[in-house]
């Protein structure tokens, strides 16, 4: 074969696992969205052969071969051509995946698949003791799994790069070191002053009303409903079946204004990466975001530096004063603007506001390396955790449910990948700089509900290279330096300064 | 391996190729209900990557060597148990499957693919002239494909029997010689009368209300809506992910009721089939319908034989009336009765009556099997098509998009399966006449809109045995008889002598 021919194959073969991953990717949109209840049973076997199938074509040894022969002609290439990065990107998956056995693989779906139904009684009962056995069997898989990529540096390594590529514990340690009294002293600063009113978030809101202004939102984002949709789920999230149909789904709160609100434009954040990789990138490796932290920083920008901003309410709070005249009439567009960016320290992640959020991730990052490292004991955790969060926060859950139990990603065996949440805020604000110097009337255009520019320069900077680059080297090339947690926190600093007048 | 762990080692080889097929469902039915428009063509490759995967795990080797050696030991078992059937159904697909060349299903694909847009371009411009070089091709690529499976009694059969295992060409020409004549008489004795009134039919309905209206009566038909779901697409259809998953659309139109109401009850037959098949045949080549035919039989009695019928509407019609009273109010029963049971003679197949369908489905398989058997050529159909249209139903088509040209199948390759829309028909009626021995009052339950002891009997002599028994023998398993045109003809002519007085 000639090289061009042995790149042909190559693409085939991983074209073909694509197609895999994509068909279990719509049915499990299918069974969040719409599938009825009594169809889970054998989704979960479609599902499982699916991913079965994928795993097997992903680790066919011709994969192997093909990278091979195609190694040393590699070398020759642009090394930032779609061709080197889709052999290196395959290079790299190929060897994860060829390290973990079959029987690794199977062993670990049992054991958490065990886990989860624990958790969930464990969390409805408020007892950890029902859990603790189960975690322990999941911890001691992760070492196993961190075994497979030996030697690293630290044991915490091969399960972060799972999520974030190329990034080690060291480098989350340094950002998150830096990053942690400068969160903290905030919080402590807010927690002195007076605090706005958001009361008038917390009413009957028409549930269709709220999902029509949501769309009203996006579509000015840019969310191209020819290529995209939005449902309706338990659980909000976003999914991608190739760049010309990635679909969003929300969850509306009939007493609630927030959830949907933010919900909505943080899924659409994500959608807009995914709906702008490059057409040439798809049915690759390299056709997707490019790491979870990537697109967290994607899905905050527009939820929280876009739709959180006074700018963007100059525009948009007549809409949605026009929308709930009762609810909203006689609250001004300062009480607003003040009430949904309001601080309060909570026990909740997913409920907690731009400013304590990161405090709860570096908590769920230091227990988890000390899990690896051995250096925290499972039956220990309820107490770290009281501990951590009486130190960050000041306050302190009553019961495991609010506390260790409270969310489900340990019982699923997905271990190493909090950090990328805390991530995709401070590269967020590192994008939001870097874009205010290249498009000097930023705010004005947001001020004019105009999106335009800013998700032109997110296409060209972010979206388009897909999974080329990895997540620090994506960074370095766009705004010059690493991760970096400056930014964020002047905009965090700037932004509650002026409203808690610190 | 033991016996039993061959037998175990041949349902999960099948149970892999079913969930194939099922994910391949699942990317279908979005397609036609919920896909961008733009998600087209990830979407074809998608299910173009399933389908092949699913042919190469479907003609495995290791499957034929299994089926080898479990056949002594098969033909000592009870021929009706479900592993003897499991045995023989899947030697049946296997040899089926592993005759046909992949390079021929490839290029039949590419032919059908090209086909199919000639045709649509075709119908546009009423060209037959457009169409017809590739329906050529594609003629010749199923007369190729029935030479894979010489020697057979005639070239028609193996087209035939991929969608009626068992049934034979000369068994179907006997059937439809037997019920042309009664049909032809039937339709002539009714243009001699005076016709019903159905005008109220076509008049503004809303659309939610006709919506509601459908899921009211198949509620009551059964239709177990913790196992499935109704979704609105282009052209309805059922579809079916597992016994616990089956899923049905609908189309409604503004204008008239006859669509969204008899469509309605037309899929949930199809679904509540598919719903009472035995949980134990799932995953494995039985766990789904006999064939079209039978398929067809479920849909058209629910339709038809119940929905069509004047018990029915004595409990649902008042009903109807409250839900459309400036339509419906001054419309009696009676009125209505006769109105949706109007015969009339016309071109399109698919919105013929009860009395003229099966001619259309006639003449279609007529012309099949001429071109199968070259005695009609493909540039002499348009005339064709005229001559019988005017030989059995006294109308012709003015052009050939209302002609040749109407059905989107021979585009697609679909040749050998009309018949079975037919077959359906005759074989619904044997089995209400058998139900009516079963159930002396079951009139009278329709009449209460019960319909549970009608449903009972079709699950325990149709729906649970899945596809164990080819058509024709469960059909004489059930009725007595093999597949007769008597029962169904009686039907027509004590439904229509009374409402046309013949």
């Amino acid at each position: 074969m000639t090289p061009e021919a042995k790149l042909k194959r190559l693409k085939d073969l991983v074209s073909e696992v694509w197609d895999l991953h994509m068909a279990a990717a719509v049915l499990s949109w299918d069974q969040e969205t719409y599938m009825p209840p009594r169809g889970a049973a054998a989704r979960g076997q479609q599902l499982s052969t699916i991913s079965r199938l994928a795993h097997i074509k992903a680790t066919d040894e011709e994969i192997g071969r093909l990278l091979d022969d195609l190694a040393p002609l590699a070398a020759q290439w642009n090394p930032d051509s779609d061709e080197a990065r889709l052999v290196k990107v395959t290079r790299r998956e190929y060897e994860k995946n060829t390290k973990v056995p079959a029987d690794f693989v199977a062993e670990e779906s049992r054991v958490t698949s065990e886990a989860l139904m624990a958790w969930r009684e464990a969390k409805a009962k408020a007892d950890f003791g029902l859990f603790e056995p189960h975690l322990a069997r999941i911890v001691a898989l992760k070492k196993q799994y961190a075994e497979f990529f030996a030697p690293y540096d630290h044991i915490y390594d091969p399960l972060l790069d799972d999520f974030e590529p190329g990034l080690k514990t060291a480098d989350v340690q340094r950002i998150f070191n830096a990053l942690r009294p400068q969160q903290v002293a905030l919080v402590q600063a807010i927690a002195q002053r007076p605090q706005p009113d958001d009361r008038f978030l917390h009413q009957p809101f028409d549930v269709q009303k709220q999902w029509d202004f949501g769309v009203e939102v996006i579509t000015a984002f840019g969310f191209d409903w020819a290529r995209g949709r939005q449902d309706k789920s338990a659980h909000p999230f976003t999914t991608a079946f190739s760049v010309d149909d990635v679909r969003i789904t929300t969850r509306i709160e009939p007493d609630f204004l927030g959830t949907g609100l933010f919900g909505t434009m943080h899924e659409c954040g994500h959608a807009l990466y995914e709906l702008g990789v490059a057409p040439e990138l798809e049915r690759t490796p390299l056709g997707h975001g490019a790491s979870l932290a990537i697109h967290e920083s994607q899905s905050r920008l527009w939820e929280n530096l876009v739709g959180r901003s006074r700018a963007f309410w100059e525009h948009f709070y007549p809409r949605l004063q026009d929308t709930f005249p009762t609810q909203l009439g006689n609250v001004d567009l300062e009480t607003f603007y003040r009430g949904i960016n309001r601080v309060s320290p909570s026990l909740i992640r997913t409920e907690a506001d731009e400013a304590t959020y990161n405090l709860h991730i570096m908590l769920r990052l230091e227990l988890e390396i000390g899990l690896l490292e051995g250096t925290i004991a499972v039956k220990d955790l309820p107490e770290v955790w009281r501990a951590k969060m009486k130190e960050y926060l000041g306050v302190a859950p009553s019961n495991d449910a609010e506390g260790v139990l409270q969310d489900i990603h340990w019982s699923m065996g997905s271990i190493g990948y909090f950090s990328t949440y805390a991530l995709g805020n401070l590269i967020s604000a590192q994008w939001w700089q870097k874009m205010e110097e290249d498009i000097p009337d930023l705010e004005a255009q947001i001020r004019r509900g105009e999106f335009g520019e800013l998700l032109d320069w997110l296409r060209a900077h972010v979206h388009r290279h897909g999974a080329k680059f990895e997540p620090q080297e994506l960074v370095q090339r766009v705004v010059g330096t690493g991760i970096d947690p400056e930014p964020y926190m002047r905009y965090l600093w700037a932004k509650y300064g002026e409203i808690y007048g610190l």
